[in-house]
């Protein structure tokens, strides 16, 4: 076991990522004490059945007292309203930290609330499951994955670094951006595919000619993996969708006149201009194999695990 | 070991599906002999030393000539010729089918080449990876999956049941349709869930603010899953956008509409309607996992195999 990097974590919302942080952390010695909390009685309830927790907190504020790196782990759309309740209860000296997909409203909803001697540095881990809750976490989920930083102009350096060796003790490469160019980059690989995912769902499922059951049984020719997207928390996504509009519709404007340039191919029967665009496709998921951000493994149309 | 269900297999075209056919047979007894062909030398070679075919010819009249059942293997928009070419070496009471994922086109371009005494059952296996060749295949590649059956209107209903078992021999579940519904189905579970993966990954590497680099990195938000799919073959994909043109288009028309409405919602900041949707969207994944057509297992964000 490693000295710890702190001696005590607040987690405020152990869900998906708030329990695999607490998982996490408790796995690599990187804190000695973790404090969670949850505005739900039977969250609450089943952190302390899990024994994920050394203590479980019925408010927020009871949590943060004495914390030196609290992680709020909140919906987007809900973290300024607990900065703001937390603020006065930071402890001079500690980390305030989040785990939200889109960063520039959390500093722009967080910060005003965060006590000069506290150090504020967002953060997103950029790893997740299509399930919620405390059971849906891990510990190994932020592992080879990467969790971006996004410190506001002046941020004390050192509180960053610490921040950052908790990440990469939890197993994640850490980068870090402006709070503008995260919400770009995540626009596209990840709201945008989101978006979409939901959006082929719910057309799928209002069909005439095609019955729901057909969609189903069917669904391994690839609708299968859009699905699994298209099942994540809708209250997470809807709060994301809000807070990085203008991100997503940029990309989203781009997605369709793409998408048209290739409806129209297949209109004209133009086979060349097809066959030029897949085969450029490939290449990209070449790269992403050789990142390590995914296995080789073949996986539609077979159960996970199998080996070749 | 049953007995077999077919004295000799003919497979043009030994490819992904064409190889995973000839593993599967020869593994589970299906046929007493197996006749692959193909028009490159490479695969015809690799297939040799592979050693999965009991017989390689140089051309496709040689591979059908005594075989009692012929499975074309290759991409949708070739079948035709194919078709014209093997049509007269056909053994009377053969029966010829294929595994093109568009079935009108293949009606209308194989039928006319069948002679009389041969029977004609186009098929569908709903099963794939994104990779593709003979080293691709696997014998269980079909085990509960979906193999579509779509015979013209007077075939002997013998020869369908024959075909049934032999899918249902190498482990799939067999459906059977007409041609036309088939190619609805498949446009909206497969075809354009093609479609949007490759042109959202064709987008991204367009981006001028985003660096390719980082859409690889990051892109366990939620794109890497789209990356898969688009890595798919890309001849075999731009004869399926021909083949099924109208399918397709009617589906991309819909799909356009329920993200424009979508689209809408975001500008408007309407989250009520955008969490409506998305909580809609879960309930069809959760049918897809009761159906067998996928695991609970979390995937994006961990290793494949990963076990909660």
């Amino acid at each position: 076991m490693t000295t710890p990097l702190f001696d005590t974590l607040a987690i405020i919302g152990p869900g998906l990522i708030g329990s695999s942080i607490m998982r996490a952390a408790r796995a690599k010695g990187a804190v000695r004490k973790i404090v969670a909390t949850s505005r739900s009685p039977e969250t609450r309830k089943r952190v302390v059945d899990l024994g994920i927790a050394d203590e479980v907190t019925e408010t927020n504020e009871e949590a943060v007292k004495g914390a030196d790196l609290v992680i709020v782990c909140v919906p987007v759309g809900v973290c300024g309203e607990v900065a703001k309740e937390i603020g006065p209860h930071l402890a001079p000296g500690a980390i305030l930290s989040d785990v939200g997909s889109v960063k520039g409203s959390i500093v722009r909803d967080m910060g005003p609330h965060v006590p000069k001697p506290v150090h504020f540095v967002p953060a997103h881990p950029v790893a997740g499951t299509e399930h919620s809750g405390p059971d849906a976490g891990f510990a190994e989920l932020f592992e080879n994955r990467w969790c971006i930083l996004t410190p506001p102009e002046g941020t004390d350096k050192g509180a960053v670094e610490r921040l950052a060796s908790f990440w990469r003790l939890l197993g994640a490469n850490v980068e870090t951006m402006t709070p503008e160019h995260h919400d770009l980059v995540l626009a596209i690989t990840s709201h945008l595919p989101h978006l979409i995912a939901y959006t082929i769902v719910g057309t799928a499922d209002e069909l005439q000619t095609v019955t729901r059951s057909e969609v189903l049984k069917f669904s391994a020719g690839g609708f299968r993996d859009f699905t699994r997207i298209a099942a994540s928390d809708p209250v997470m996504w809807r709060d994301i969708f809000l807070a990085n509009k203008d991100g997503v519709l940029e990309m989203l404007g781009r997605f369709n006149e793409d998408i048209a340039a290739l409806t129209k191919a297949i209109r004209k029967g133009d086979g060349a201009a097809l066959y030029d665009h897949f085969a450029r496709t490939r290449a990209i998921r070449r790269g992403i194999i050789e990142l390590g951000q995914d296995t080789e493994a073949a996986d539609f149309g077979r159960p996970h695990g199998h080996e070749d």
